[in-house]
């Protein structure tokens, strides 16, 4: 059986928890809390040196880091990542999009309005964080004017890597209206067998994040 | 044969030429001045809507961006990208560890210290870029201690996509004599069989490098 370290309003670790449920496979569930210093300590970092959620541990013992490459390797011999070697690449490619141009800002909006004190100096960024999450929220509008899917033809791990966090992005102050498609897209995503939504987060971050910036 | 669209003073770019050259596959390489708008023409981002490079082109017109997407295509089937399912997605693990905990830093900097006018705001980051990049070469530094590659038992696209902007990091004020597994795997890469190496920048670019921060 899988171990999952991960916290749960994190969105890379639901990704994780959405994929394995949807793959109905059993899985062992250990919630380490990423912003109360449980990825720092000496036992976690000698497990994954870069301090980070979400990591599996398989029962032989087996590290993986990095939730896209967590993704792959669960789907791999499944329908969510299929098709021959440019259709597979083709996914990668939305994943490291994911990682570079979508979660920086998307998801650390959000991370600051939730989780950091109102007076954080960190808030000054959240002007700029949305201009960059909005451009990628454009190129998704732009691909799903012509694609239903990221994945490919069908639902996949493209789509379960982008939906994590576009479908909390109005937590990060951005208003998903401009781009209809993303809406709908994410109504599909909802759509699918076996979905589960990302639990909620803790109460006095739900109170940060329904305050105005 | 492939065509590459790439800015050849950039590491993502080096990357693909490193790697075709390598696997001595012919390709027809394309020069997109990222730096000046060449990426954002119209015509640019009808193939590239998020506007990057690299990208790459077949002769089928098949269009593939993201550069650690495109080292996987390319690999597949070489001994870059082998192993069973699980040191396969290791090798993916280290590619998303580039792009997200690396590259936003190593890259950044020396971006901002070559590219960018000796009085742009910009270069107040370059501190904190430092501290985070330092952190990920203190990640790739204690995997060194106990192994020879990234990429598994050998060389292969994991160590490409790292070497890219490690072996430059001076360049964004990085001191690497901190890291000496890391400079002794630079050399060895440097060794392996048909490398090259990144071309200089232009003259511009190599006179701000030179100054102090």
């Amino acid at each position: 059986m899988i171990t999952v370290y991960g916290y749960s309003s994190s969105g890379n670790c639901h990704k994780l928890r959405l994929l394995l449920t949807q793959l109905e496979r059993e899985f062992k569930w250990v919630e380490v809390d990423s912003t109360a210093g449980a990825t720092r300590t000496p036992e976690y970092l000698a497990k994954n040196p870069n301090g980070k959620v979400p990591m599996i541990e398989t029962d032989d013992g087996r590290i993986l880091t990095e939730s896209n490459a967590i993704l792959c390797w669960l789907a791999e011999g499944t329908p969510f990542w299929a098709g021959d070697a440019f259709a597979r690449a083709q996914v990668l490619s939305w994943l490291f999009f994911e990682q570079y141009s979508h979660e920086p800002y998307v998801a650390v909006a959000r991370f600051i309005r939730g989780w950091t004190q109102l007076d954080s100096p960190r808030r000054a960024s959240l002007p700029q964080l949305r201009e960059r999450g909005n451009q990628a929220l454009a190129v998704m509008e732009q691909h799903l004017k012509s694609h239903e899917w990221f994945n490919g033809d069908a639902y996949g791990i493209a789509d379960i890597a982008l939906f994590a966090y576009t479908a909390v992005a109005d937590e990060g102050g951005f208003d998903l209206s401009a781009f209809p498609a993303v809406q709908a897209w994410i109504e599909r995503v909802r759509q699918t067998p076996h979905f589960v939504a990302m639990p909620a987060p803790p109460v006095e971050v739900l109170s940060r994040l329904a305050l105005p910036d």
